[in-house]
């Protein structure tokens, strides 16, 4: 077991302990079809993401009503977003057991193969990568937010998914990661793929090294 | 198998089926400590609830940015809830594969002990029943909603959950069941304990019948 999960040091601790869990080894050693049963039960149990995303549509439904410019109601979704990733990042690192990665690109993953899964029931895909390795793009093939959602027409620069930019951005800044994040495409509006574009500004280390010079 | 689940006829059918799922037997046949271990894991994986509670806790946030008035908040929560509780059906019914309930009593349990463990992830304990068994509270001794929330002392009337009565209200609409959902009881105001009263109004059934004779 232990051997097993140091060949891949690469993989988030949390994904590594489950899928290398004794227990979740005899499930899988059932045979397929009990196996996807076993599996689609529990995660029925479990999973209340149904509930966030209708919820998540009266939210926006709301601040439709409340404001006539579409801008604004992306910057109030991106603002409601930052106090949730805020609080949320906590129960996040409670849960998942990820104490610290060690670059930007793990962070990365980790937001598209457990944090997505963990909240939205989906991983999606870090891809495009600079070469500096401090900008890519998360592509989420299917947007659960949007499984209700029918954007009227005359909302043609609302970004509804907005608030997923302000959670990623308020929970970063929370373990220390200044960072950009921007919807560049929503499957609201006739894209099939959504698509976050997440740029890493500055770790806030240094900039706490250069508050306290300045002291 | 098929001899124990029809023993326990009253049991709702999701939990039946999970119960005596021949995969779940195997895990449940582990040692304690690596039973406790996968379940934990699984539900960490597959729970988005953390996400809701949050989100939740914007909504109120701008409704009380939005109205003056407690009354005002609790009827918008309200109206907010039904629209949910009216989709949510369909997802809670697909999932749970339930498909009718025989009585009033069988539906508030399927609320307490499956809908509330699927999207809110604690159950609930339905009692005070009347005699004519179309009114009863349920009691939620742990109210997940509230886990993040501070409510400011001036909104001394905010019922804060009150969109949980929304949800119920338009969810049990939808199966043709007319209630009347208050919260009587919130966690939010000093109580420990969060209290639903459900009243049975009537059976649209019933009503679409007269509706006929009226044509």
């Amino acid at each position: 077991m232990s051997r097993q999960s140091s060949k891949r040091p690469e993989k988030p601790k949390i994904v590594r302990s489950v899928l290398f869990s004794p227990c979740l080894y005899r499930v899988l050693r059932l045979q397929n079809w009990s196996r996807k049963w076993f599996l689609h039960h529990l995660r029925m149990l479990f999973r209340g993401i149904e509930l966030f995303v209708l919820t998540y549509g009266t939210v926006v439904a709301q601040l439709c009503k409340d404001y006539e410019n579409d801008e604004d109601i992306n910057k109030e979704l991106n603002k409601m977003g930052q106090n949730i990733g805020s609080r949320l990042v906590e129960d996040f690192l409670a849960r998942s057991s990820i104490t610290q990665c060690r670059n930007f690109r793990e962070t990365a993953d980790v937001i598209a193969k457990v944090a997505f899964k963990m909240y939205l029931g989906v991983t999606a895909r870090v891809t495009f990568w600079t070469l500096a390795g401090d900008d890519c793009s998360i592509f989420l093939e299917k947007n659960p937010l949007m499984d209700y959602a029918e954007v009227p027409n005359k909302h043609s620069s609302l970004l509804y998914s907005n608030m997923i930019c302000g959670i990623l951005r308020g929970a970063l800044k929370m373990v220390r990661l200044q960072v950009d994040v921007q919807l560049l495409q929503d499957t609201g509006k006739d894209n099939k793929i959504t698509e976050i574009r997440m740029r890493l500004l500055r770790r806030r280390k240094v900039a706490l090294a250069v508050a306290k010079q300045n002291e």
